[in-house]
């Protein structure tokens, strides 16, 4: 799927050289596909990190299942990175800082802190990106669409916290104030990163033949992906 | 790939159920299955153990591909054991101990340790694993045999430890007595397995309508397999 294969109706065709015509547009494309490149190694990372603390052999395998999963991810958006012609690893290391910064904020205290910042964490990530990616050419906007979808173990996750709140109800209390922590400082860091990445902002405000987000857009955004953290944590038996 | 789907000459079909009428041929089978497995989900985590003091993101993800192809070889290894009648997590408990007990004295002191533990330790297992192949039936002999295909990083750790030693000569001589180390324990570990687990040293000795080695044999085998060790040693500009 590169720019030259373009579909029937022309329009993959026409859609990916117009925008990429736009320097500041590529820009931003790159560095999007550097961060969500980084930030799913960082969590593969992490995940088998975690997975130390599986309190069984199966539950290891399943999270070390997640995290092969979201590496596997990888190769597909370096491609992509080089297509644009510029170098994955160059792409990555501006972002390097700040998910390093969320990670070393957010350290597992136990196994079911591991899970919820698997599934929350996560969560909140791909919502975020797939927001942006409605801003983006339809060969970027697929390879991120597909760069997202579920890895089919959010079942599990829900499984094992509701089994272990079932079995000690303070531990709710506990994870409550855990999935906001891990809100708050997700937030921190995508500010942080926003301010810094001005190609990337910009691209949420529009360009050249693409609609962008007004502050009042930008609001509404906001406010979906606090509904849908919200969400994830009702689902997990967590109150917000 | 299964006992039902035999080839055209029929003799995938006659193989796999005269062999697994054999009880003990089954649990030495199973037994098998369940160390390779262990080994490789234990390997798996031991290696993007060892990424996180790689010198380089690029390095980092090399290991992080080489862990999670050794991590994909897991599924086919526990459908064959739950062809079998068992349960993979039940099949791996025996192995837990060794295999642990191995990487718990063989944890590297730093990233150039860890690379040489990752092709020598797998090279070795890998080697042992083939010449048991070869009193299998065909059915499993071809998925132990898939499970072991190079995953085509080797190259990349020959490269970086001989560019290591050209810049630092001394490094060298402790990277040998590292390699010599490392497979003075997995003889340890796995003397330790072959005197507990007696379908699988069966195994080796023969039984009904297979052939077996005898001392001599099983002589010539370590042979062959510290041959090759020195083998991989000295690619890695090492002496032995």
């Amino acid at each position: 799927m590169t720019a030259s294969t373009g579909g029937p109706d022309g329009s993959t065709e026409q859609d990916v050289p117009l925008a990429l015509e736009d320097a500041a547009y590529r820009e931003a494309v790159i560095d999007l596909l550097g961060a969500i490149s980084y930030g799913e190694i960082s969590a593969f990372e992490r995940l088998v990190e975690d997975g130390t603390l599986a309190p069984s052999l199966e539950d290891k395998v399943a999270v070390a299942t997640m995290a092969t999963a979201e590496f596997a991810r990888v190769a597909g958006l370096h491609a992509r990175i080089a297509e644009l012609g510029a170098d994955p690893f160059a792409a990555m290391a501006p972002f390097r800082e700040a998910i390093d910064r969320f990670h070393a904020h957010t350290a597992p205290a136990d196994w079911f802190e591991g899970l919820i910042k698997a599934y929350v964490g996560d969560g909140l990530a791909d919502d975020f990106y797939r927001e942006i990616a409605a801003y983006l050419d339809a060969t970027t906007r697929d390879l991120v669409l597909a760069s997202l979808e579920d890895t089919g173990h959010a079942a599990f996750v829900v499984d094992r916290v509701r089994a272990a709140i079932a079995a000690d109800p303070r531990l709710g209390g506990r994870l409550a104030l855990w999935g906001r922590r891990l809100m708050g400082e997700a937030l921190t860091q995508a500010q942080r990163v926003a301010a810094e990445r001005d190609a990337l902002s910009a691209l949420l405000a529009g360009g050249v033949d693409r609609p962008g987000l007004d502050l009042a857009a930008i609001g509404r955004m906001f406010a979906r992906l606090t509904e849908r953290h919200a969400e994830r944590m009702a689902e997990l038996g967590l109150a917000h």
